[in-house]
């Protein structure tokens, strides 16, 4: 008997020692945080975040925590970058594209002008090679990324008054940053840094007298119809914003194998939910802002090629003097011709047909 | 000393105790086999099974492997449902409207005529209640779905003989099976049911006139452009084809929370994967087609109009006398519009402008 229970013991210390040297040495608990560039309110984007800290919790068992924070919690919206560069936060949620100062390069994560749409962005991260050569600049910054999102197409803004031409633009001041901002410059635009809270007000006392923000469904919940009916698309600078997930280098290679899968698998999911969210709630919201009296307006032609032209002469601008701008935006437009190419074969025809059948439709009932 | 030993021994039990009980018991070791409807040769799409299970075995430390078998190693292409049903395997790799033979309702898994996009289908299904409303559908089935992969828009097939009109439709012999033959029968194709490794010597022959198959990349490797040089778009019968990972419900519900996690996360990152994938396959491979000589046709605007008319029609009969093809194409309709009015708001209007500027620079040049 006593021998008998000696061998048990002994077999379940023998299997103990193999369990643990297959998986409990590999599972350390980890708790991590997660700074975003987005506040709560912006809760598709935030939700994205969450989403995928929920569901790393459950690919490693609870022992690996991620605890995301709404910008401001930890550090400001657009210090997230830095915050993870000198290891003050081990990872954050944000559209690249906000540390433009630092390198307009940075844009190319998220969305050029006049350039891709999400699901042609994705191509290019993930299968197009626009991951690896977007990585190999920011080996300087010490930092992997992950997608976790796209938007979709934007909205051009709010206006206070109706465009009717290109003229309408000349000294309008508009809040709109980055490369959007530089481009409309050439246009008269007086572009206007403004963080989200203040653009309302900005907008009703005219301070500003337009104003874009993201889609429908977010510009919904900040009444800018109240201010400024006219509601103008398509946003040209923001074609499919796509965000990332940045993580320390020396986090990411510290992590066990299982770890990094874990957070590759769950950011792909992630990104798939930020974007289908963002296509279920948009039509909505604009099908309730359209019955509020929303002005839908699709910007003039002349407006439209008069920006496309600036943009091009700014993207050359830049490209003539950052050769890491010129190497990405080179590789960024020559996988986005060769995709416009295809899509005017099927896919834009495909969809052309079927939103010209359902008006033909909606006009006879 | 032995005391010290002795305690530290205790530690490391107790410990390796604590461990196994939080991880191994969770983390049985598993073998499941997938079938696939495809062939190694379609790559895009068993190469997203195969993508799937590799993540899968990298969540599981190698514990959860699953084996991806092409069409025809266990079963046939066409008997993958039946074989998860009856449990000859585990899980499937499969578009769903293959199994229109056993109820048309399938179909709204994969792709409806006249249907949604990629990125559309992919937001009904994941935030949109799409997968909610199917899965009740499924319940009698017995089993469980997550998305694999999308091929997007796809061709309308190869043709010995150029199409001028509607006129040229009739008689046409034409390989096409699902919705897309009924359809096409109404305006006096005679749809055939040929498998692919068949269609070459079919055209070559003339024993039929016309095959539709996947799309560029697919296509090529094929050779159809040695036989049936007028290569037509768009496939309006397959407007963005989804595929899915079929799993029987009693293996779903008795694995491990952690498992059920891994696949889920897996089946959205191999999703991405697949369609990014045929995104950066497809222009090159147009492109080389193109450059053999490929005759590239829009279908005459009278054959798309007599085609969305039938397929109204054929969706119509199936609908009244299906409820749960009713309640379903309702739901996807539904949803359809509101993403193709918000689609022409923005997205579409956008992607328009941008082929445009590209179709006038070219022609510059």
């Amino acid at each position: 008997m006593e021998r008998r229970k000696f061998i048990q013991a002994a077999g379940g210390a023998a299997a103990a020692a193999v369990a643990t040297s297959a998986t409990a040495e590999a599972l350390p608990t980890l708790t991590w945080r997660m700074a975003s560039s987005f506040p709560k309110s912006l809760d598709t984007l935030f939700g994205g975040a969450e989403f995928f800290a929920q569901r790393v919790s459950e690919l490693t068992q609870g022992k690996f925590t991620i605890r995301a924070f709404p910008a401001g919690e930890i550090v400001p919206a657009f210090q997230v970058l830095d915050a993870v560069q000198n290891g003050t936060i081990e990872m954050g949620h944000t559209p690249l594209y906000i540390y433009f100062g630092k390198d307009p390069t940075f844009t190319f994560d998220t969305c050029g002008p006049f350039g891709m749409s999400s699901r042609q962005q994705t191509a290019w991260y993930t299968a197009g090679g626009g991951r690896e050569i977007f990585m190999e600049f920011l080996k300087s910054y010490g930092i992997t990324t992950l997608p976790c999102g796209n938007t979709g197409c934007q909205m051009g803004g709010w206006f206070r008054k109706e465009i009717k031409s290109l003229e309408d633009m000349a000294g309008l001041k508009m809040r709109v940053g980055g490369f959007g901002g530089r481009i409309l410059q050439k246009l008269g635009v007086v572009p206007q840094q403004i963080p989200a809270g203040d653009i309302y007000p900005s907008l009703e006392k005219g301070t500003i007298d337009a104003a874009e923000f993201v889609g429908p469904y977010d510009d919904e919940k900040l009444g800018f119809d109240r201010v400024a009916p006219y509601y103008y698309t398509p946003g040209w600078w923001e074609t499919g914003s796509h965000l990332s997930l940045i993580i320390g280098n020396k986090q990411w290679n510290d992590l066990p194998p299982l770890y990094r899968a874990a957070l590759t698998a769950a950011s792909y999911e992630a990104h798939v939910m930020v974007q289908a969210k963002y296509d279920v709630r948009n039509p909505q919201a604009l099908a309730r802002l359209i019955k509020r009296g929303v002005k839908l307006r699709p910007f003039p032609m002349d407006v439209m090629k008069a920006s496309l032209k600036a943009a091009k002469e700014v993207m050359a601008e830049e490209a003539s003097k950052n050769a890491n701008f010129k190497k990405i935006y080179d590789h960024y437009t020559n996988f986005q011709d060769q995709q416009n190419k295809w899509y005017s074969v099927a896919e834009q025809r495909m969809q052309n047909f079927q939103i010209a059948a359902l008006n033909a439709r909606e006009k006879k009932e």
